[in-house]
């Protein structure tokens, strides 16, 4: 085995190059075997086992600084810089992260788990190296998904101004997560095929001649030239940023790769080297449907058929549904991805209404405007994102959104804890992000059902932006599962009462995932005596400022409890309410300390951070305990 | 007069070829009299005249629809609208906006303030045009300065897919608020010039034997093409992502561009007409000092000189100050700017140091991630930008700032109310979006010297991200003016006890700008015989949570007071930590509702949100009053 050899960073530059081929074959099958049982970033990782040994070879480590975007990309990485016997722990609590992080390995420059920051630090690190005199070389690696994003865009335009060297490898695997989109996209598809070009200057001309006065504008262009003819250069879109571009090279061929990324680390100034990949590579069932091996569970080696698939559908199913039949009813409804049309459930729209379904590459910023200007022009836009990922559209959700109170439906799919996905992707802020935004309605579901209300109350309901937050993973129905009975239908800014204590005076203020919970811990508290009344609060802005004003009076402890962090999220507010409506009593604020949250199982993070039941009735009780030392609870 | 015809909408299309020129003077002489006086943005209404008005000719008004990329560019549209009597109340109270605005005209297709999302709303109307099977033109005008930020890009990215006409003027007055810069800004200035073109060929080859191994690429790129040379199209970066390019075409020749917008209001899909203007046109101190007169206050019209200028400065002079005093202690400090560098006051520093100076173009996003790869690379950088402009970099410092925990220092100006510039440049959403960060350290000056204390302790005392928010405007010393005695040294995390009643048990817990206000409260409320203690926060993150739980025993109202939206802010925080102290006092939140706020000075906006002395002292005596009534301060 010569993966045996591979120990310690820069042991790969001492096989002979004959002997990589069967350290590619051999990495395949390492990362086959320890992802089909522990799960994980398949299809991007087989596709670039090559094209990170070729950067091996070139680099050193941890002095030169490679960069990944979306840093999921980077298990071959991880293999050569001596992590290979911590793959059983990978996206474990406690193991391996599924993406960069610099905490673990000084090999790893930078942390990195959205997608399109990787030009952008890279140039940070070079013009770091300028300014101390340093000589690393710096290597950014962004898939041509991530080419779609503004971010990226930003970097590459201001990469123009470095002296000094920069590479940036655009791995191009004609795939976002899902198909890549756009014209950038169009652009590298016709880069990849040298005939591509050939018929160029005839497509652009008949292409002109079609339209109104094409042929003055052929003769204007023509006799602005001067009648020239120029060379074009491949690569032009790049060029014209003062990027000098090289390739198209096999992502599969290291022998050229390691020619041409030492060629590029030489010149003076940012290069663009477009290498050429497949994602999946070496595995059929991968290369066959990479979009559902983009990130999946333990699967079946042999089939390549995942493992535990749960007959339980998820919220993402339950939204997936309820758009489609909403889309039915109105067709003024427009659906929108940043390229998670599979993550968020939008296939089935896709495939029903192909023509009110956009997905607008990974470009989140866009993504929100587009709705708020698709709503301006009469249509109802309805943004599918996750939680982590919407971040990037918080001053397009303020500025072309709410001020001008267009009525898009923001569907924050992922919020709470997400799991192995971990630090970067935990949806922990929308609460915050989103009720800080004046005229902006945020409502979380307790279960399936509810979701499907609060989708249909949203687009039916409702005139101004609202968003509806889910979390990752299944949605049970609580009313079938005896936890509660059936629910009321949903009132606008009204929270509902599920059940009311007889004996003592403490109340449950919950929302979203924190519902069922709440309805645990009241069982729980119930067998050490102490019953409660719990209310789901269905609304997290507007507040029931009703309820919180007229039927909390009386109570000696009101306890909110939401998967978000506690700055800016929904107990906070409710304590001001309760504040201002004259409320003495005690409080409880549960949530998820101001902090970030690492990978884990979703179990075992929310039993850390306390937000389990067993947990908050511990919280609780000691509350109660302290209170009543202080003389609070009666 | 011929503007005297103008007044509604089309009414310039009834004007005769013939009279434009002399309509385009006499908006440019009505413009500078109105604008001398209320103040606003001269320098690019001067340079569109002819570009709107060629428009206006072009086009038919509600029903085409316009889209302006940052609408202070929209004045000469607002004329030709019916909106020229109303100049003289231009961006006060009650007046018409300095942008454009929907609810201010239905010629205003679309709010826009911040830059870079013209395409992007232009593109939503399109598709809703397609889906609803209108037939009305849709334009929209960004200027070459919005074409840096990522937002534009990813637009252009998705406008290929559009199958119907899209036609985006490109405003090119190769100036962004300052110099305009990167890649893309030398493409448009290569593209300016047709001479540009002619050594193309020349300069790509002999640009190539000059680095390592060019030789061999040429030759390869020639073996690539088939020895088949091709036409250059002008525009190649646009062609390249599927937009005809058109131009360029001079902006100030009316006929021309009447004639390239038809033609390219009747091409298929998106066409971008390059327009080349000239910033300030027609106005020699706007010609030769445009970033001065990009946003001015009142000027004197014969000199150009601004009136009443101030001898005092302003918080961004104080800061622009403090940091060449930084830079020249510690050589690791970088700047940067998201095209502000004049707003921001780091033209001093540029001056000094242009090597550790950046501009990035107006691209926050990638300001953020790119400070902290700068912080990762051994630099400090400091990122000086307002306050609703870094909203774009949210996600980027969540994801790129604060989960690497790197010592980036962010100098957010403009926080609080900014007055004029109305409803989408109010600073009043900072505390709650920087709090809510991890890991965030957020300060705020109570005024000029303690500005520079914060800037000083945030540079050498810290190791982690922080930001210090300050307002617009002058910077009083409030030890010099008498209000204050001399300021303790800063203390991370610590509170400043400013003076402590000895009277009734009341406390002003104020932050930032509110401080100087809790000190006039405060002597307004010894008027009426109430005497109350002043706090000075320093820090919205972390709280003096010591302060807070020792010593607000024995307080009966502790009042909270800050310039940002209640939802998410200082007050929430204070309370809640108040809360968990124990204390079970009255409790009053003085901060911005939550609403949008709308242009007007900033002394009237304040009194209207009740945050100026007088109201916050009948606030407090009001609240008093309804304690007593419940028996609640003593």
């Amino acid at each position: 085995m010569l993966l045996e050899k591979i120990n310690e960073p820069n042991d790969v530059k001492r096989l002979r190059a004959e002997e990589l081929p069967l350290l590619a074959k051999e990495i395949r099958t390492f990362l086959l075997k320890k992802l089909s049982v522990t799960g994980g970033h398949v299809a991007s990782n087989l596709g670039d086992v090559e094209l990170t040994i070729a950067l091996h070879r070139a680099l050193s480590f941890p002095k030169d600084r490679l960069i990944w975007d979306v840093g999921h990309q980077s298990y071959t990485h991880k293999i050569l810089t001596g992590r290979k016997d911590e793959f059983d722990t990978l996206r474990q609590r406690g193991g391996i992260s599924g993406f960069s992080n610099p905490d673990e390995s000084d090999c790893d420059a930078f942390i990195s788990g959205h997608s399109s920051t990787s030009i952008a630090v890279a140039l940070g690190f070079a013009e770091a190296r300028e300014l101390t005199g340093g000589n690393e070389n710096i290597v950014a690696v962004i898939g041509d998904g991530a080419l779609t994003g503004g971010l990226a865009y930003e970097a590459l335009n201001n990469a123009s101004r470095l002296k000094s060297n920069l590479t940036i490898i655009l791995n191009d695997n004609h795939m976002s997560i899902s198909e890549n989109v756009g014209g950038m996209s169009s652009h590298l598809s016709a880069l990849r095929t040298s005939t591509g070009y050939k018929g160029f200057k005839n497509d652009v001309e008949e292409g002109l001649r079609k339209v109104p006065g094409g042929e003055e504008m052929i003769r204007r262009i023509r006799r602005t030239k001067n009648g020239i003819k120029q060379l074009l250069i491949p690569g032009m879109i790049f060029e014209n940023m003062g990027i000098m571009y090289l390739g198209p090279v096999d992502g599969h061929d290291m022998q050229a790769m390691v020619r041409v990324i030492r060629q590029a680390l030489n010149v003076k100034g940012p290069v663009l080297i477009h290498v050429v990949t497949k994602k999946g590579k070496g595995y059929l069932p991968a290369e066959q449907n990479p979009a559902l091996f983009h990130g999946i569970g333990p699967f079946d080696l042999s089939t390549g058929r995942p493992l535990d698939v749960s007959q339980k559908p998820t919220y993402t199913d339950v939204f997936s549904r309820a758009i489609v039949r909403e889309a039915a009813k109105n067709e003024k409804i427009v659906a929108i991805t940043a390229a998670m049309g599979l993550g968020t459930g939008l296939r089935g729209f896709k495939k029903k209404y192909p023509q009110r379904y956009f997905d607008v590459g990974i470009a989140e910023g866009f993504g929100t405007t587009f709705a708020a200007a698709l709503a301006a022009g009469g249509m109802l836009p309805v943004f599918a994102v996750y939680s982590s990922f919407l971040q990037r559209g918080f001053d397009e959700l303020i500025h072309d959104v709410a001020i001008g109170g267009y009525h898009c439906v923001f569907a924050v799919d992922r919020a709470g804890i997400v799991g192995k996905d971990g630090i970067t992707h935990q949806g922990i802020f929308d609460i915050s992000y989103l009720t800080m935004i004046p005229e902006f309605t945020v409502m979380a579901p307790k279960d399936r059902k509810e979701l499907e209300a609060m989708i249909e109350f949203s687009i039916e309901k409702m005139n101004s932006p609202v968003a509806v937050r889910y979390p990752r993973g299944e949605a049970e129905d609580l009313s079938d599962a005896g936890l509660f009975g059936e629910s009321d239908p949903i009132e606008y800014g009204r929270a509902e009462i599920i059940s009311r204590s007889e004996g003592d005076h403490i109340l449950l203020f919950a929302i979203g995932s924190m519902v069922a919970t709440a309805e645990k811990v009241s069982q729980i508290l119930k067998e050490s005596g102490i019953s409660v009344s719990v209310v789901n609060a269905r609304f997290a802005a507007p507040l029931d400022t009703d309820l919180l004003t007229h039927e909390t009076h009386g109570y000696d402890l009101i306890v909110t409890m939401e998967e978000n962090v506690k700055s800016g999220g929904f107990g906070e507010h409710v304590l001001s309410v309760l504040e201002e409506s004259g409320y003495r009593g005690e409080f409880l604020n549960i949530s998820i300390p101001d902090q970030f949250v690492p990978h884990g199982s979703c179990d075992d993070l929310k039993k850390e951070l306390g937000l389990d039941a067993v947990s908050v009735a511990s919280t609780i009780i000691r509350q109660i305990e302290n209170a009543k030392m202080n003389g609070g609870i009666s």
